[in-house]
């Protein structure tokens, strides 16, 4: 998506060749016009999806925005916490953050999803793959299907993306860094 | 706001005349075509927001139906767990969720907020008005003018509103619960 890389292009920063810093559009401050255009474009990849599943926090705004161009789908997004309201009727997965350093248990009531979703997943990134390996999982207990995974950026230098197309999960990436010279990021 | 509450009426599950459980159109499952219809009705309400600020995760939804609605201003989320990305340069207040049991630290990054913005604050619920509190200060920290704060259902029977009134910022709630009896919320 040639606006985004354009925007990752001129306004990330990189830190030690690994960290590709986005805070101020992706996920603290929302440029909120570029989270519309992301999610006409997921809408379009995915058009029969039925139903989005994300995970909170920094997916949830492009759940939205894509679930605005799909006809007002509706959203699930697995809670990373369990509060005292969630009952113990819930499907969940072991997630684990390389930005945190920490494993959580990601989890959804079961009577959100059901055989007959066609369950687009989003997310703000893929690097290791570990989140949308557990949105998969779950998607996957609840034996809905699973029409694809939009993903805002991709760290292609990571090994995300083959652990999920191994399950036979289409993947579609709005921006690919591929590499990182001299913190510089590099598309594919 | 009509359409919400008979949503509440119709479809909510109270517990222990205490727990008004939405999770399946609110903060699990996200009903987007009433998340668009919230945002509008904040939207026309504090037409002259200039940013919006919200706390993760149940707070983003209506952030961004709302921003939608005022030509596409930014959106700032404040975090509730400090990541490996976030930097030191932040803004931070204690909020306590009443319904989780925990004190946690929110943080804004300081380049995300100025004394030139007029902030809309959004939020799901306003209870007890600890989130409120903690992003208000946050606000005030940061100079900005803020124009007042939108939630989506306010627990009337809960002592936020005077707290957050006696800072003097209006709020504007779309659902007041002021009492629950029997296990059936009561409207303002």
């Amino acid at each position: 998506m040639e606006r985004l890389i354009k925007k990752i292009r001129e306004e990330a920063y990189v830190i030690d060749n690994k960290i590709v810093k986005v805070d101020h559009f992706i996920n603290h401050m929302l440029d909120t016009d570029l989270v519309f255009d992301i999610g006409k474009e997921f809408s379009k990849k995915f058009p029969n999806a039925t139903k989005i599943l994300t995970i909170e926090a920094s997916g949830i705004a492009f759940a939205v925005s894509t679930a605005f161009h799909l006809n007002h789908i509706p959203i699930v997004f697995a809670r990373k916490n369990a509060s005292l309201i969630t009952n113990n009727n819930v499907y969940s997965s072991n997630v684990f953050s390389y930005t945190k350093q920490i494993e959580s248990k990601v989890i959804v009531s079961k009577e959100f999803l059901s055989k007959n979703d066609k369950i687009l997943i989003i997310d703000d990134f893929l690097a290791m793959g570990s989140a949308l390996e557990g949105l998969i999982d779950i998607a996957t207990q609840a034996g809905c299907e699973i029409v694809g995974a939009g993903v805002v950026i991709e760290k292609g230098f990571q090994n995300g993306r083959n652990k999920i197309s191994n399950k036979g999960i289409e993947i579609y990436s709005l921006a690919n860094i591929i590499d990182i010279k001299n913190n510089v990021p590099i598309f594919r």
